[in-house]
C-alpha cells in the first residue's frame, strides 16, 4: 500500500475534519497523536504497551539516529520498523529541529511559546549547502544537507518523512526569518528531488511550512508547499511568544494550505492546543510531553475528573495519594489503571522505583489516544465543544 | 488452600529433589528461583512481564516496606499481593538481613563469600529485645523485635514468611557467632509464638538456620529448627569466605535438616551455586543478581551458547553487538528474544534508554526460570549433570 489521505467528514462549525491516512504499515484515523520514540524507543516503555495503549503511529528523530546507531545499522536491520519491533505507521523528522536547536542555543522553549531564551552558544555553521555541525555527544563533524537528510530518512524507512528546513526561533527578526524561509524553500526543492530519485514510492514526504509569526512569510511558504508535489505539510518554525500568538499563527497558516492534503503540527501537544489545532484542520500532532511528564510523576486526567485543578494532570508524588487506592482514573481502560492504584504508584515514586515512569507513561499514552478518539467522535457528531468541556477547564 | 510441601521425586545420585510447594496463591514447582521485588516492584519491570517470564514466586523485603510505604498502607490496600498486582505466591524476609547489613557495615559482600569487608560504622544497637536502629533514609528510630517483624509480615500477607534472626557476618569470631545463634533461637521461639497468635493459618513460617561456618553451631541451630513447628527452613548467616567454603557450609547444613520440610537458601543465585544447592536438597533460591546485572547490560546465557567465555552472561554494551541482529539467545522464548536483536539492545544502552534494563531483565528472569525448568527435568530424568554441563562452563 502507498501513502494516501482521505477526508471522511468535515465539521460544519470549524475546519475540523475526520480523516484517514493510509501507509504501507497500516492506517491512521485522524485527528491523531504521534508519540515520540526519539532514540528508536518510547522512553521507558516496552513497545507492545505502546500498541496496547491504542497508539497508531510513533515518531523517531533523524538527528538522534544518525548519531546513534547510524542509518547503516538500521538499514542493515531491515529498517526502523524491524529494528524497533513496531509494525505500525512511523514518522521521522528531518533533523533540522535538533540542529537549529543547537544552533540557536536551546530554542525549543521559544518555539513552544514559553518565552524563555537560553544563552547557549551556536554550535552550527549554516551555508546554502546545509548545516555544518558537530554531534553533541561525540564531537564528530557532519554536514546535514537536504540530500543527506532524505537519504537517511529513506534508509530509516519511516512511512512519513520530512524535508530539511531551518527551524527559526522567535528571537530572530523578520529579515532573518524571510531569508531563512527562502532557503528552506530551496532546501525543500532539493529534498523533493532526491526523494523522487531514491524513494521506493511507498514513503510520503512532507514540506515544512516556515515563516515565523509573519502572515506574509507564512503565505509565501504555504504557496510554495501547495505548488509542489508534497504528500502533505508540517507546520514548523516559531509559532510566537505566547499561547494566543501560537493559536493565531496556526489559525492563519492552516487557512493558507491546500485543504485536500494532510497537515501535521510539529511539536505541539497541550490538550487545549490540540483542540484549537483540530478546529483549524490539523490532522496529527506530536509532542514529548505525555511521556516526559510521566517520568516526573504527572498523570494526565480530564478536567472534569480533576475539578478545581487548572492543570491537566495530577502529581502522584503528592502525599495525598499515599493511601488513595483508586486508579489514576476510574474511567481509564489502560493497563496501569486496570491493575494499579494511585497509592502504589505514589509508593514507587517515593521508593525511586523508575517503573513508575513506565506505568504513568502507559496511562498518559492511553489518555492522549482516548482524547483523540473522543475528538474524532466529537467531529462525527459535530459536537467538538462538548468534548472540549470534558477535557479542558 | 494452606501451605504444604510435597516431594515428588528424589534423585538417586544426590540429595536433589523435585517438589511442590502449595500456597493460598498457587503452587510452586521446585527447585525454583525467587525474584526480588525489594520495594514491592521488580526493578524496572511491569509485573505482568514477571508472570509471562514463567516466574512462580517473588520476594519483597520487610525492612524496605516498613520504611516505605509502611505496613499500614499495604494492609489497607488489601495486602502485598493486591498492592503489587501479583496474584501468585509471595515471600517476605524478616528484615534481619538489612538491619545487620547496616549493623555490621555493609555485610552483604561477606555473606556472599566475596571476601570484602566494609569499614562502615554500625548503625544499630542490639539487645535481647531486638534491634534498635534508625531507618537509613529518614532517620526515624525503630526497634525491630521478633514480634514486630512477624506482625509486619502478617500485615503484608506474603505466603511464606521468615522468623527474625541476627545474620552474622564472616568476620565475627566463633564466640560471637555462637552467642548470636543462641539469641536467634530465642527470637525464633518468640517469632513462632506471635505467628501462632496472629496468623490466619494460611501463611507459612520458616526458621532461619544460623551458625556461620561452624558445623557444631549449624548442627545446634538445625536441631532447634527441626524440633519446632516451623513450616520449613531458610539457610542464612555467613556461608564462608570462598565459594568452596560456601558450598561446604550448604552441604553440611542441608544434611542436618529434616528432609521432609521445605528448604530455602537465602540470597544465593549464581548458576553453579544453584546446581550445587539443588544437589544438596535446596528447594528455592533468591538473589537480586539476574535483574541487577540486567541494568548493567548483562544478559544471562547458557555456557554452551557462549563458548570461550567463562562468564555466564554477555555484556551487550560491547561494540561487537552493534550490528548483531540475532536475539540474545536463539533458544530463548522470552518476550525480549522474540522481538528484539542484540543490536537494538546495544543501541538502547548506548542511547541511555533505560528500557534496555527492562528488556534484559525480562530475558534474565525467563532464563533463570528456564534454568530451573531444565533442572527439574534433570531431576526427573536423574541426569542433572548433563543439564549442568549445558549451563556451566
Amino acid at each position: 500500500m502507498m501513502f494516501g489521505f482521505s477526508i471522511i467528514q468535515k465539521s460544519t462549525r470549524s475546519r475540523a475534519r475526520l480523516g484517514c491516512v493510509a501507509t504501507p504499515h497500516g492506517t491512521i484515523d485522524t485527528p491523531a497523536f504521534i508519540f515520540c520514540a526519539t532514540n528508536a524507543a518510547i522512553r521507558g516503555v516496552p513497545i507492545d504497551y505502546v500498541k496496547a495503549a491504542g497508539s497508531q503511529i510513533i515518531l523517531s528523530n533523524t538527528y538522534h539516529l544518525m548519531l546513534q546507531p547510524g542509518s547503516d545499522i538500521i538499514r542493515a536491520a531491515g529498517g526502523l520498523h524491524k529494528f524497533i519491533g513496531w509494525d505500525g505507521p512511523m514518522f521521522t523528522d528531518s533533523g533540522g529541529f535538533q540542529i537549529f536547536s543547537l544552533g540557536h542555543g536551546g530554542v525549543e522553549a521559544e518555539i513552544k511559546s514559553s518565552q524563555q531564551r537560553s544563552g547557549k552558544k551556536a554550535l552550527i555553521n549554516l551555508t546554502e549547502d546545509g548545516a555544518h555541525f558537530r554531534f553533541h555527544i561525540n564531537g564528530r563533524g557532519v554536514t546535514l544537507t537536504p540530500e543527506l537528510s532524505i537519504e537517511t530518512q529513506v534508509a530509516l524507512g519511516a512511512d512519513i518523512i520530512v524535508s530539511l528546513d531551518e527551524c527559526t526561533p522567535y528571537h530572530v527578526n523578520k529579515l532573518y526569518t524571510a531569508t531563512s524561509m527562502e532557503k528552506s524553500k530551496r532546501w525543500a526543492v532539493r529534498s523533493l528531488d532526491v526523494f523522487t530519485k531514491l524513494g521506493d514510492g511507498k514513503q510520503a514526504l512532507l514540506a515544512v511550512v516556515q515563516g515565523g509569526v509573519y502572515p506574509d512569510l507564512r503565505q509565501e511558504s504555504a504557496h510554495f508547499a501547495n505548488s509542489n508535489n508534497f504528500h502533505g505539510f508540517a507546520i514548523g518554525g516559531s509559532l510566537g511568544k505566547t499561547k494566543s500568538e501560537m493559536h493565531r499563527v496556526v489559525d492563519i497558516t492552516t487557512q493558507m494550505l491546500d485543504r485536500t492534503r494532510y497537515v501535521h503540527l510539529l511539536g505541539i501537544g497541550g490538550i487545549d492546543d490540540i483542540f484549537h489545532g483540530v478546529k483549524c484542520g490539523i490532522d496529527t500532532f506530536d509532542c514529548v510531553t505525555p511521556t516526559r511528564i510521566a517520568r516526573h510523576g504527572a498523570a494526565i486526567v480530564k478536567a472534569r475528573e480533576n475539578p478545581g485543578n487548572p492543570k491537566q494532570y495530577i502529581c502522584l508524588e503528592n502525599a495525598r495519594y499515599s493511601s488513595d487506592f483508586a486508579p489514576i482514573s476510574t474511567a481509564c481502560d489502560c493497563y496501569t489503571c486496570q491493575h494499579f492504584s494511585r497509592a502504589y504508584i505514589h509508593h514507587l515514586i517515593k521508593s525511586k522505583e523508575v517503573v513508575f515512569g513506565t506505568l504513568i507513561s502507559i496511562h498518559n499514552m492511553r489518555t492522549m489516544n482516548r482524547l483523540m478518539e473522543e475528538i474524532r467522535v466529537g467531529i462525527t457528531d459535530d459536537a467538538l465543544d462538548a468534548v472540549r468541556d470534558e477535557w479542558c477547564s
